[in-house]
């Protein structure tokens, strides 16, 4: 099992097809098959040895995916880099993992100084553009043209296909180590899901260095598909891309599906090639839902949780499950249930599965669990054990298997004896009209053990106080679950992937505690 | 990657729906996962250890299902028999790979006292049917009932699965090792082809001890289909089935297919819920297609091309090239192409891949590639070389990578410097109104290399000769590949699987000769 044995496929099968479009620019697979050989050539030629890693700094492009398979094809595994993270944060994943090598383009050219500054290790620079490449760096397209296309190096099985950062919430980025046999199941997992289809024609508008957009492609890739890709999400790029090129699969989350279906301009569009919605992240609303079938009837709407631990498909709601029949028995709201390959279950601090509908921690076990964290085998050993890699989520699953994700393990609250979920009274707190964000802690209590607390902030103008946020609440959900206290801040931390840093938030209530998680 | 994965998933997800239907018994898979749980109990109690092969001899029944989810539950693997071998084959492979435990139906029952006889390793043989077990064998259902259910022992990966035994036409069996990873990574790529679609209500009609119906059978497994059997191959039973249990898929050999298709009694039943014919062993005939497509207009039809050894398949020619666009570029006579995890080409007798069209051994490379033959090192070894399973089968491969299989390797005749397919003649041979059976072979000769010659068995009463034979192979196909000499015997040497013994042949022929092989 080999990352690059769909391409080669491809090649035999379909060499006149269209493998890729970008900006106007149309290559076949004859043509991904020729530059892929070449830049794994190159990729030798500056030193890549089996199972080292090449780094890519960059918005999506038809380049990104040379370089997934270029380094596949040399030997290497991947390291593609948050483009959202901070230099700080970039330089500690570079250093980290040892990337000596690294692929920028013209977004990210002005970091280039100040990683070189902060990771001697970073040997060289390959400028991902079309123009000439700054000074010091190596210019993609003539390093290309230089190069010997070399014979597949076809790591495959058990070997290192890439390290994939992850986190930023708690503490340092953590590098994901997947192998070639946890990329590939998985994404033949995916296909034989039928949640992307045979030979589709699939748009990259999400991030290419993520492994949700990663998981589409490389099913895509197995599958003999035709990638047409945006640099980034932007609504009307993604409408026109998929009307111009007939775009039948795309994978986004539900932000990025509300910003498409809630445009002004979709009436403009001529979508009706589109026939499945791939997101993660999250459920969809209701709302949302409604509206985005209203929007797209040709399309059917399916959603994979799953992490980057797990390569990363877990679960899978299907199509049919966001139709009525499905949303009539609440699925919608699900994650889906365990796919081919994977086992789920719901476990108790102790790792003993709960009894069927109680809340614990949603642990997976399959193919698709990864090696380990890159030089991290405490943390390793803590998320993956016996086979079983637990996703610090908490979820519950019904009858039938659904399973319905309701917070992180760790943003649980236990007051009174009760389990309170920060991200359902999140929800509710976020219908005042006065909140612009909110975040709920648990926060140390004599008596109740925690209290329930909610971080605010407010609307500009807004000149919400704390009770009525607490009446608001009071009128929605349980009383136990209503926050006690409330505070009001002008900014929330966030991390660089923009998630709110809850472990900040509650550092100055904890200070001098330990806080205990289920 | 595990076999028994398939059902843990549909235990967790469908417990009530309908796993097995067998002879109007019905179980659901939560009956069907307790069964599985309590014979694993009592395989273990009859000492069965990790990796110890079980052997099944018995038609096709629910209970062959519980033999091999039991036998992996418990941590053994399987030695499903064919039951179509001699007592002396079935004792050479039970005592070839040391099967201690087996399970025999009422069918054959008269054999466990010769093969007790001739396997003294044989420590226990299991009943499996409803009335009382002969003396000194145990009954089925008692052990079940008494039996506690264990915990899957959860083999997986490179754990040996089973020992399918094959071959016969050359030499004694070999015995194919095959992994949990092996089976599995087989099953998902046939979803993920389409070839078999999730959940479907599947039919067994072709014999369960072989891995045709088991790669089907893993397919339905992996995704949670319901098992629809019938004992034995019976064109009636299987009209019967489908009706009445409203199958939607099945697979076959062309023979069988045939069987139904050109049944007088057809017409009388409703098998509209058919939606696909899967196939193997040979290409199906263009006349057999037509009349197939006709009388069954709601199927679709799916060739698999494969062997044991590739668990099984290699290859997949999809419905759409039955249908007419294919059928006009003559694709319904490949095998198909390569399928998903799987890599193909055709090579010479160095293992250098031919030029585009040429002729050569088919070599396949891919998750499937067995672990390698049982106790037989020097066989494996020639055999997957550097990881390329080498078929023994002729071929060749289009531009858009359709492969054309020819002849096996071995009974391809080099005469003259051109390369005749012995399979290409014998179907014209059988054409002949006179020929009830015929093999042709290549006997030396010092000016040619090699001669055609034909060895036919004539139809009762026909006074075919020779010549008439030989004129009437020229006017339908080239000269030099027309026999030159015909050979008439009264009946052909046939292996335990009913294949002519092409090599015993030959034998009188080459004596004290060695013949070269391309």
């Amino acid at each position: 099992m080999y990352l690059t044995q769909g391409l080669r496929r491809s090649i035999q099968q379909t060499p006149e097809a269209t493998a890729s479009v970008f900006q106007g620019r149309r290559r076949t697979f004859a043509e991904l098959g020729d530059r892929v050989a070449r830049l794994a050539g190159a990729l030798r030629g500056l030193g890549v040895q089996p199972g080292d890693r090449v780094g890519m700094l960059a918005l999506n492009s038809d380049r990104y995916l040379e370089y997934y398979l270029g380094t596949y094809w040399a030997g290497g595994a991947v390291n593609p880099i948050n483009t959202r993270w901070s230099v700080a944060e970039i330089a500690y994943s570079i250093d980290d993992c040892q990337t000596a090598l690294m692929l920028v383009d013209d977004n990210f050219t002005g970091m280039v100084d100040e990683l070189r500054r902060r990771c001697p290790g970073l040997r060289a620079v390959v400028h991902v553009g079309d123009g000439a490449a700054p000074d010091g760096m190596l210019g993609y397209e003539a390093l290309l043209a230089e190069a010997r296309p070399v014979d597949d190096a076809l790591r495959s099985g058990e070997d290192l296909a890439g390290v994939f950062y992850t986190g930023g919430t708690t503490g340092s980025p953590k590098g994901v180590m997947l192998s070639h046999r946890n990329l590939f199941t998985n994404s033949m997992a995916v296909v034989a899901e039928g949640a992307v289809a045979r030979g589709c024609v699939g748009l990259h508008a999400a991030p290419m260095f993520h492994l949700a957009d990663g998981c589409f492609m490389n099913a895509m890739l197995a599958s003999g598909g035709c990638h047409v890709i945006v640099p980034r999400f932007e609504p009307t790029a993604v409408m026109e891309a998929i009307q111009n090129e007939r775009v039948e699969e795309v994978l986004l989350v539900p932000t990025m599906i509300q910003m498409v279906v809630d445009h002004p301009d979709i009436g403009r569009f001529r979508l009706g090639s589109l026939r499945n919605m791939l997101y993660g992240a999250s459920p969809i609303s209701e709302g949302l839902l409604d509206r985005a079938m209203k929007a797209l009837p040709a399309a059917g709407f399916t959603q994979l949780y799953g992490m980057t631990e797990l390569s990363p498909m877990a679960t899978i709601l299907t199509q049919e499950m966001h139709r009525e029949a499905g949303r009539q028995l609440g699925r919608h709201r699900s994650g889906g249930r365990a796919a081919m390959g994977c086992e789920v279950r719901i476990v108790d601090a102790l790792g003993q599965e709960v009894a069927q509908g109680e809340v614990g921690e949603i642990a997976v076990r399959g193919p698709g669990v990864m090696m380990g964290y890159w030089n991290k085998p405490a943390e390793t050993a803590s998320a993956v054990r016996d086979g079983w890699m637990f996703t610090g989520d908490g979820g519950r699953m019904d009858a039938d298997g659904y399973v319905y994700v309701v917070d992180r393990i760790k943003d649980m609250i236990v007051t009174g004896g009760e389990n309170v979920y920060s991200a359902e009274v999140e929800s509710v707190v976020a219908t005042h009209p006065g909140v612009a964000a909110c975040a709920v802690i648990g926060v140390p209590n004599d008596q109740w053990g925690e209290l329930v607390h909610v971080v605010v902030v407010r609307k500009p103008g807004a000149a919400l106080e704390g009770q009525a946020l607490i009446d608001h609440c009071r009128e929605r959900i349980a009383s136990y679950k209503c926050p006690r206290e409330v505070s009001f801040v002008d900014a929330m931390p966030l991390s660089g992937a923009g998630k709110i840093l809850k472990t900040q938030l509650r550092a100055p209530f904890w200070a001098g505690r330990e806080r205990k998680v289920a």
